[in-house]
C-alpha cells in the first residue's frame, strides 16, 4: 500500500481559512496528551475558557470550543437555540446565510430569509421591518461573510432584535480575534466561530458563547436539543463545575486553541485587530496599484478577507493554479453567487503580514506580465 | 490574565481512552497547514480512506474519518441510517448501550432495548428473539464495550441480522486497530471507531464504514439528515470525487490519523492484533499474582482494556490518583453498575508495551503495602 510521509509544500494560505497556523500553536499540537479528566487538562480548559471570553469580550460563563470545525460551532449555536415552533429570520448576503437556513431548518424551526446582494449589508431597518412581518423571536445574522468579505454593523440591529424580545444569533467565523466583535458591548445572545480564521489554530476547536438569555432560552425548551453531540445541557456539565464525562475532549485540538488564545492575549486585542486592519490596507493599495478592484465598499470591507474583482480576459482558476504550484500561495475562488467573478484573498491571524502581501502581488504581477 | 505555558506531566496513559499517542503521530500533528481543497491534502485524503480500509478489513467505498471524537462518528453512524418510521434494537451490556438508545431516540426511531449484566455478552439466540419480537429493522451493538471490558462476538449475530433483512450497526472504538474487528468477513453494514484507543491518535477525526446495504439506506430515506455537520450525503462529496467544500475539514487533525494508520500498516495487523493480546495476558498474569481478579470472563475479556475488580478495603478513588500524582500513571474509575466495583486499564495501541505494565504492577504494590 503506498502511503508516504506527510511532507507537505510550504504554502502561504491566503485563502479564506485555513489561515497559516502560528508556530507555536503546531509546537502545542505535538504536546504528549493527558487525559480528558486529568486535573492538569481540567486547569487547561479553564484557562482556555477565561482567553476565550477575553478574545470574544464577554463575561459570558457558558463560553467553550465545541468540538469540532466551525461549522460544528455554527450547528451547536442553531440545534440549541432553535426547535420547533420557533420562527427564525436570517439575513442572507452570502454563502453561510444559506447554511444557516439549513440547518435552522432541520431543527424544525419555521424560517423566513431577507436578502441582500452578495457584499452588501444590512440596514437596521430592513431587520426591523422583516422581524415585525414575520413575528421572529429568532434571528440570524452574519458578521463576517467568508464568501464576500463584508463586515456587518450589528450595534442597531442588536437593539432592534431585542426590543422585539428576540434573541440574535451572530457567525463570527472569519472576524474573531481579527476584529472586534465585542459579544458584550454590541449584546450578541449566541455568538460562534471558528479556529482556522483569525485565530490561526488548525480547524477542531470552535469558539461559542451563549449569553444569559440564551441560556434561558435553552433552559426552558420544550423539547430535547435534537443533536447529542453538540447538545449543550450536557456538555456544559463537562466544561462546568460538575466535570460530568460526555465525549473525550479533543485534547491536541484545545493545546492549539489554546495556545493561539495565548498568542492574542500577549499581542493585545486592540493591536491585532489593528494589525489586521494596517495590512488589509496595505494589500487594497497594492492590489489598486495593478489595477484590481475590490468588490465590497470599504466602509463595509472586513479587514481579515478581501474579495477582489477578476479582471476581464484572465482565466481565474488558472492563475490560482500557477500561485498555488510556482509561488506556494494559495488564495480562494468565488464561491456561488461570486464564483469566477472574485478572488478571495484572506489576511487573517498569523497570515496577517506585510510581507505575504508583498509576495502575493509580486507573483501576480509576475504571472500576468 | 493567567495563562501559562502548556507543560504536563508525562503521564502514562493506561485509562480507557484516550491512550498515548505515538510520538510519530505528535509530529505529524506539527506539520504546517495546507488547504483543504489543496490537491496535496487531497491526496492525504485518498490514502487515509485506503489505510482505514485495511484497518476496517473492508472494500467499502464510503469510509471516512467524521470530524470529531469518537462520539461524532457514532452519532455519523446514527444519525444517518435511522429516521423516523425506523425500528432500532438496541443489545445493550454496558454504558455505550445507552449512549445508542439516547442518540437513536433523538433520530425517530421506536427503540427496543435487550440487556446483559455489565461485562457479559449476547447469545445469537436472545438477539434472534428480539428482532423477531420487535421487527427492528436496525440492531445495534458494541464490539468492545469499554465501559466492562468485554468483546462482543459479532458473526452470528450479523448472519441472523441479515436473515431478518436488518442493519446492523456496530460500536468498534475500543477494538478498532487492536483487535480484528473485520467488517467485510463479519458482515458488519455500518461501524464506527475513535483514534483516541487503539489507533494511538489524539481524538478529532473518527473512522467510519459503511457497506453497499448501508449505502442503500441512506440513498433511500424519506427525510432529510437531521444532523447537518454529520450528513454523509453532502459529506461524500468532498471525500468523493467532486470533491465539494462541505466543511473545512480539521486538517491536523486527519494528518494525525493518516500517521497513525501508516504506523498500523508497518507493523502489520496481525502482529499488533498479536502484540495486544500478548500484553493483556501478561497484565492478567501479573494482576492475579498480586491477587487482583479480572471482571470479565477470559473467554470475552478485550486485549485492549481490562476491567479488574477493585479489593475490599481499598480506598478506589485515592489509589488511582496516588497512582497519577507519584507515578504518572492513569487508570479508568468504573462507569455506571460498575462504578466503584472496577478499575479499567486500557493497553492501546502505543500504551500496549511490557514496560508499561511493569510501571503499573510496581506502582500498585508500593501503594498498596
Amino acid at each position: 500500500m503506498k502511503a508516504p510521509e506527510i511532507n507537505v509544500s510550504p504554502r502561504i494560505l491566503m485563502g479564506p481559512g485555513p489561515s497559516m497556523a502560528d508556530p507555536r500553536v503546531l509546537k502545542a499540537m505535538a504536546t504528549p496528551l493527558i487525559g480528558h479528566l486529568d486535573p492538569e487538562f481540567l486547569a487547561i480548559m479553564d484557562n482556555t475558557q477565561k482567553l476565550l471570553r477575553y478574545v470574544f469580550e464577554t463575561k459570558n460563563q457558558m463560553t467553550i470550543p465545541v468540538s469540532g470545525t466551525g461549522s460544528a460551532s455554527m450547528e451547536a449555536a442553531i440545534c440549541n437555540i432553535v426547535e420547533p415552533g420557533d420562527v427564525m429570520l436570517i439575513c442572507c448576503n452570502g454563502y453561510f446565510g444559506y447554511r444557516m437556513q439549513d440547518m435552522a431548518q432541520r431543527y424544525g424551526a419555521e424560517v423566513h430569509m431577507i436578502f441582500r446582494p452578495w457584499g452588501e449589508v444590512f440596514e437596521p431597518e430592513e431587520v426591523e421591518a422583516a422581524i415585525k412581518e414575520t413575528s421572529a423571536n429568532i434571528v440570524g445574522i452574519v458578521h463576517a461573510e467568508t464568501s464576500t468579505g463584508a463586515r456587518q454593523p450589528l450595534e442597531d440591529i442588536a437593539k432592534i432584535v431585542h426590543e422585539h424580545d428576540a434573541l440574535l444569533i451572530v457567525d463570527a467565523v472569519t472576524s474573531l480575534g481579527g476584529l472586534s466583535v465585542g459579544v458584550d458591548k454590541v449584546d450578541i445572545d449566541v455568538c460562534y466561530s471558528g479556529g482556522q480564521k483569525c485565530l490561526s489554530v488548525p480547524p477542531g476547536a470552535s469558539p461559542l458563547t451563549l449569553n444569559d438569555r440564551a441560556v434561558e432560552k435553552l433552559s426552558n425548551r420544550k423539547t430535547q436539543v435534537a443533536n447529542w453531540y453538540l447538545d449543550l445541557t450536557t456538555i456544559q456539565k463537562y466544561w462546568g463545575n460538575e466535570r460530568t464525562y460526555h465525549h473525550t475532549a479533543p485534547i491536541s485540538s484545545i493545546y492549539a486553541l489554546y495556545e493561539g488564545l495565548r498568542l492574542i492575549a500577549e499581542e493585545g486585542l486592540e493591536n491585532r485587530w489593528q494589525r489586521h486592519q494596517e495590512n488589509a490596507e496595505y494589500l487594497w493599495d497594492a492590489l489598486a496599484e495593478i489595477d484590481f478592484e475590490c468588490h465590497v465598499d470599504e466602509k463595509y470591507r472586513l479587514p481579515s478577507l478581501t474579495t477582489v474583482k477578476i479582471p476581464a480576459g484572465i482565466d481565474e482558476a488558472s492563475v490560482r493554479k500557477q500561485l498555488l504550484n510556482d509561488y506556494n500561495i494559495e488564495v480562494g475562488g468565488g464561491l456561488g453567487e461570486l464564483k469566477g467573478q472574485v478572488w478571495r484573498i484572506g489576511l487573517m491571524g498569523y497570515t496577517s503580514r506585510k510581507e505575504n502581501v508583498h509576495a502575493l502581488i509580486s507573483a501576480l504581477k509576475n504571472i500576468l506580465a
